[in-house]
């Protein structure tokens, strides 16, 4: 930790802080400059957090220098995770594509879209049950229905099933009837429903908040890990800028810099980044070549039907063709597509 | 609701989007321009929503003309609102000031803050006894046993106490405390929290999202009107930009922008926005002057101790001169200070 | 300077940095914490700015913590400045009201809006004649007759000109009609205007590029300082962010922050950050509130006719408005209408 | 063009709107709805603009729907461009890579570097001879004596030369020593610099604005390509946003976004855009995998001693990586490298 002191501060205040830190068991080194001092302390980081030094007289700046989340940080757990969904994997050595209809609409719109998903090499089927929508007016998506829908068609198909969920009270329902359990942009800061899906057993996918730093998107993993729930895959989905030809503008970089910092798999929504079709085969081509763990892709066999983001969501043609591609590039960046895996419970 | 074609669109999609317009009720005016055809709709706007009209071959966007909202919108209730909690007004004629600690640490310094608050003219108390943390190291707030510090300090000095929930859970236990309950800017898309704070009988405080447009805010207004509740208060406390001299940047002109297209009282969190007690009573001034409902400050007996945003608190000191300047600015804009309101509650 | 390494860095890494700023001549205080080094560095920092030591294997961040900007920086010049605009005063102790059209167009128009504007109070009047426009086929403003137009009309009214100048090449000739140089949004890190605006013996306006972040702004300002011109008024003219309700979101924030770090005066155009006319007048009164040193507002005598962002234009009966209100406010914060300081000029 | 009226808007001003636009020999089309009118305008676009219809009283929005560029778009030029630089191809069949120092410094480090980039395939050599800098205290490039020592370079090597001008003054001189003209981000809407470089008869690469919207950057090249040249290359360099772990944000879709609007090639400048070298090489991948027309990369041969951007330039080791990389790519996006190309200049 680094304390950056105001120009003004005095020897007082200087010495308000090392005092402050040695009482609690810290050590604080003084550099005096020309024009100010900087304190580095070092011991227990989360315990100076405690001690409010940001409030001291004098004091213009506090900067941590270890990451402030541990258990999702490759700090502490160098090698790259993979997180098995119903023994499908999302990781380093795979390219997981995950597909189906943004919302779950009715039994034969869901099974229609899983069969796409599947013959494009889809090993998990998501469709929302539960839609978290901008207004009171749109479709909410359809309850449990949706998940007995959800749960039917993976019993037809064997694709095991990613849903959202948007409530610390439906955690457990939901988890009765889901593979994976969502967390979507609009919740990554709700602290409860991360503690929730925390402890329900099942791995989670938790996408960025569409203005979520990487740090605050880390941290938010963070709360899920720390109830003992280590499965946690992200899911970069674009952030919001001043850009309006995309819905959103998607943070590719964020790949490898999440990477870096975490060992937990990354994914990215091209078809929430963009908000358009035409985007989604192109977005997906440079996630797979950046080394994304995998994408999650809209897709609907009646687009124009479609009560949920009809706009972004792909066709059987468009899907045929991300097939082919992903496939291309599976191979040159060294990894495997995760398709074969669902064989076992396909035979199932 | 305006169809733009795409220059490509053919005869066959623009009678498309025609019939599909007139089947369900509504009219539709073909424009033919040099290089493409526009459609304006005139009709049940909120039965063409569910028309999904921009997934029809050929169409490049539908723009929607009026409002999403309704009960929240000026459009459907001109005059603008005024909100009582336990007798104390939000609207128009006066100028609110909402003072206490960000967070409830002690019954001794919620006492002392809220003296201190009372002192400055403050009409109502805010604390927060549910504290949403970006890391799950942080002090998360005293939970219920916060609450009931707040009662007891209600009882004590009469302010009506304004404090966060959550968690759609916790609504019923925080509004048996609460005089009004405050939803922060990371659950303002908590749509189930959203709709358990428009069913529990008390006034809302509602927090923009920190990355919210002001459509989205009334949207998320709207979710609680809907259930029933019009006691809603919209507080601006920054929003997410590449500035980094301020934690946030006070987005000012959603004052007079939000009072034209809704009847709702707005304040502002000046202590929120900045992240700097320097900035707090510049900020109030200029809130005050473009007409805001009121501000909502963070003020601590000592804030070099406070666990919780400790460098934005203001002090006695700072409070006074708050008091004096809002006192000076408040007959300029014409209204009253709502400081003698909570009179009769401190003779009760 | 402080300088944090990886995790990884070695004895070696350290050392190579140690090395490098002592063979400077600077002074390396080296803390080792459990996962990391911080170095603190004391000495010339400009001077260590040259060594690259970001480049150097094993260091993760270099943190620069004496401001960038010396001239116009009130570390080095603590009192706040007035700069003189042919006996205008802009500065602390008065509120100036910079008004005129958008673009000058024909003499009638120009003198109508100059004579609108003084009646309102406005001791300087602005008018584009060069007109940096987004597209090539909108009005690029009338040149150098533009100017003329300009100087007749100073010459009718007695009011200064500000008027906005958009190549290095032009700079000498616009001179040669202005009292004050206007550098554009667009153009604040075109740095060979900037320096040849710094030569040009006028005070110059500074509007803040609209992504631009303060220190960058403060850096351009620089630029010009060292060139010798010092009389330099920086205008806040709003910055680009997600919101679409408004053209530019006004960070008023700037007004304090910039105040608190550079002693050059600070204005506020209202008429550019929001983009539309219900808004100018609420905005001018949280720029005075706030403690900016004046506002700068469009003005028109017929706006549906303008050639340039007539929506945003005032007419008289907003300027009669807005003259009041300013009064009344001007008071309320200590300071003159800076009105009585063109009578001799006018007298002349 | 279509206009929506205020819902308080009466018959005489729906009127006004339509006199205005049938006298100027356009049609107007009247929509009522509910509650407003809407007008579709069928007619000359560019005549309509100049008719200021938004200043009209009860005009609430003016929305033109056809594209404000014509000459850069591919609604008028179907076919994607190929732009050759002394031979060398930027287009949709090949993936062209262009690598060089930030800075030019000395006749040493550049052809070490133009060494380094032609081993990696690079077929056309960057090098900066003047420099925009944030701060004025900052390297500003050696200036002639830089683009001397390239045309040196060039001369033993055979790599045509791209680099930056910044003032419209030095585009004649810029334009006798390169072979490609850079306009850098800063001076994007520098329009006077923008025809300069229009009418030099050389080649241009146009970076984004750091703040630009597509749509902006678009007109900034339609201002070259007024002039004559239609020569352009773009560049997309990172935006800025609110992010912080990379110093700006990759716009990876604005590649495919761009590629639909306009027929001008695209690049990436992933150096720039991430400012860490550990970054270069996956946004790389992402850029051809997109579909991005070739990149643009910082090398040195001793980044800890440059004098600009050393944190993000490659060394051989990475350049090397780089090469084999971007060759499996190429192939599986269906392109060629244009590494051949210069073939001949190195024999001549």
């Amino acid at each position: 930790m680094v304390i950056v002191m105001a120009t003004d501060a005095g020897t007082a205040e200087v010495e308000a802080v090392v005092d402050r830190v040695t009482a609690a068991g810290g050590e604080a080194f003084v550099s005096r400059g020309v024009s100010r001092v900087i304190i580095g302390l070092v011991g227990d980081v989360d315990r100076f957090e405690t001690l409010n030094l940001a409030g001291l007289r004098g004091v213009q700046s506090v900067t941590r220098i270890s990451a402030k989340y541990k258990l999702v940080s490759r700090e502490h757990h160098p090698e790259r995770s993979t997180v098995y969904v119903r023994g499908v994997p999302i990781g380093p050595d795979t390219v997981t594509l995950i597909a189906g209809p943004c919302a779950v609409e009715t039994p034969e719109q869901t099974l229609a879209a899983a069969r796409m998903a599947q013959a494009a090499g889809a090993t998990l089927l998501r469709g929302g049950a539960f839609k978290p929508r901008t207004s009171p007016y749109a479709f909410q998506g359809l309850g449990e229905l949706g998940l007995r829908i959800l749960a039917d068609v993976r019993a037809e198909t064997g694709l095991p099933v990613v849903t959202e969920v948007v409530a610390a009270d439906d955690v457990e329902m939901v988890a009765g009837y889901a593979d994976m359990l969502q967390v979507g942009t609009r919740n990554m800061q709700n602290f409860g429903l991360l503690q929730a899906v925390g402890e329900a057993g099942k791995p989670v996918l938790l996408k960025r908040g569409m203005s979520a730093t990487i740090e605050e998107w880390l941290m938010a993993a963070e709360y899920i890990a720390q109830r003992g729930n280590l499965d946690i895959v992200l899911c970069e989905r674009g952030i919001r800028t001043f850009e309006t030809a995309t819905r959103n503008t998607l943070d590719i970089s964020a790949v490898p810099v999440v990477q870096g910092l975490s060992h937990l798999p990354v994914m990215i929504d091209p078809s929430h980044s963009g908000g358009r079709r035409d985007l989604v085969l192109p977005l997906s081509r440079a996630a797979i070549a950046i080394g994304a763990d995998g994408v999650l892709v809209d897709v609907h066999p009646q687009p124009e039907q479609a009560k949920c983001d009809g706009p972004q969501a792909l066709v059987a043609a468009d899907l045929s063709r991300l097939a082919k591609e992903l496939d291309a590039l599976t191979g040159v960046v060294g990894r495997q597509a995760s398709t074969w895996w669902n064989r076992p419970l396909l035979a199932g």
